[in-house]
């Protein structure tokens, strides 16, 4: 029996989706309107789960508002009414899709639970689209 | 007794919000972290209400197919995927708050409905803010 | 200073959209897809809204639970999990639209509610298609 | 062509539903298993509706931050997490219906907006009831 | 650490639940209202999950767009506004009860995603029932 | 492959989070608001999923009357409209926080189905927070 606890937030930013690499053609055919040059935006959700003991004294695993805290101060407050291609450092050089995005916050959040506790973010980008990372 | 159709429709753009005229300081006292220079985005839900006699013929006030067919073409067409401050033609000179996109939509779409069919708009930007336009 | 209960119920049925004195190509025209001869269905979601007084000995306008027993009697069990062309008495010989539905079930619950004090339904055919009855 | 901004909050509290000069027998007719005397509770979702003009020089009716503050203020840090029959001062002596909750607010956050502004207080008590006060 | 793209997508459907080499009685018992001769249907929600490589050049696992463009082509265009009875070529001679529907596309889009990369079909027949296929 | 049905229910109950060994000091650090004397309450949101083969004479793992009367009887009924700290027989001596009420409702259910058919269980307490016990 594994008993798991997910926190849910939202924000939002901006964003482009090119590859500097790549033609502007190649760019549209790959991003299609994502590519649009002065970029469009979204309202994010990001779900973040840590599986482990309920310790008896309290009742939990982890408490809801250190939970919080972490993930507002790691994630939320970096990202958050930002433009993601130009403000957020662990994007740098990035093509910045929700996948990537969610790459890189499992990263983060994954260093800072001890002993695999992080078991899964869920990212949605849109409420028909969304991105998961589990270990 | 009074029938209304109201169709649901989904996009995502960018935006800043700032007033050309102001100091850097009083933009940001005014519009907070809307007011970030590099801008964010929102997924935005936009749904359009009719009120009408509904056709014996058919059953139908407007055919759902036809009001989307609308939607799409005046308003989704020129905002989805699109940074309301650069890309959109009727904000030009605005400050793209979802208050003022929410007039410019109403506006557009009034014009096509004869005889104040159009009963109501309503423009969420984020899961708790949303603005609505009525006659 | 106008108080307003609101009470949600859900529902699915079946039905096909066409009128049998048009041809089968001017009913593929009006009706699309809904036209389809062996039908389709939804879910549907149904809110009834009642206004009145508070009575100050049960701070309530009418019981959530009597409220949702006329709509149960009268509306739900005549059309849930039904065919709407064929098994529901009050749609006989109209076109099963929502728009109709929804005028079929005000007259209804008008009907049953004194003075007025019905004053809005809403009834969805899916999350981005309403209708709604106002007095 | 009227402008209408709404704000959404969540809180939870407890409440327990019974008339002190009714029997236990009558309670238990009246209230179903809102009367157990031990309580129970929910989770509540409030939305405010402010009308009035657009300000050309920020776009906006009443700014976002500011809405939210005084229906924090006023309402929120009042009754969340709290127990309505017992910790809230303008419950006090009244059955907290959501109904009486919902009239009560209205009073509290209309004589805090100048001119009418308050246009629609919409309470939910559950998925499937809701409760509106309006003008 | 394994990355996940998820994608939803709405249809309409309607259904029958009955076993032709049973009783009327014993259908009855067993599919309840479903059993209903005329039919009824539903608002079906579908979500497709793909697992694998985000490619460094476009930040993605699959583009959006075409494993859309795959859900439609297989699955959406074989069965939305249809009757899952009578008008689907893959469901002919089972009962199209939801469970076996979802089982059914499970085995038309794994044979189309290469390398087991489908990891988890879910799909919902109401907002309370859903069925969920993983390998 | 493996096929799941989900059934998702409600209910709502009072709480309140406190350790009687701890001072009421403590209590407020590990607890906060929910801490209260009084209590407060919630929605709660159960989804209980069971895992199994397809009956090809039905189409089902286990009908969704079945699977919802266990439920209904084994959970929400003990549950629902209560006060966890004083009307629930399983939480007697423990902390009723949302992780607890989750093992508990796995080991009652886990116990009805034969052969390891559960195989999740979720349970929201809010709209951004849920717990979930798995095998």
């Amino acid at each position: 029996m594994k008993t798991t606890i997910t926190k849910r937030v939202t924000f939002c930013a901006g964003h482009r989706l090119f590859n500097p690499q790549f033609s502007d053609e190649k760019n549209l055919i790959v991003f299609g309107e994502c590519a649009n040059p002065n970029g469009h935006g979204h309202n994010y959700v990001l779900e973040v789960s840590v599986t482990g003991a309920v310790d008896p004294e309290t009742g939990m695993i982890i408490s809801l508002k250190d939970l919080k805290a972490v993930i507002d101060s790691e994630i939320v407050s970096r990202i958050d009414h930002k433009n993601l291609n130009l403000d957020v450092d662990f994007l740098r050089g990035l093509i910045p899709t929700t996948e990537t995005l969610a790459n890189k916050i499992w990263e983060i959040l994954d260093a800072r639970f001890a002993g695999g506790m992080l078991t899964r973010i869920v990212l949605w980008e849109s409420e028909n689209n969304r991105f998961e990372v589990t270990r």
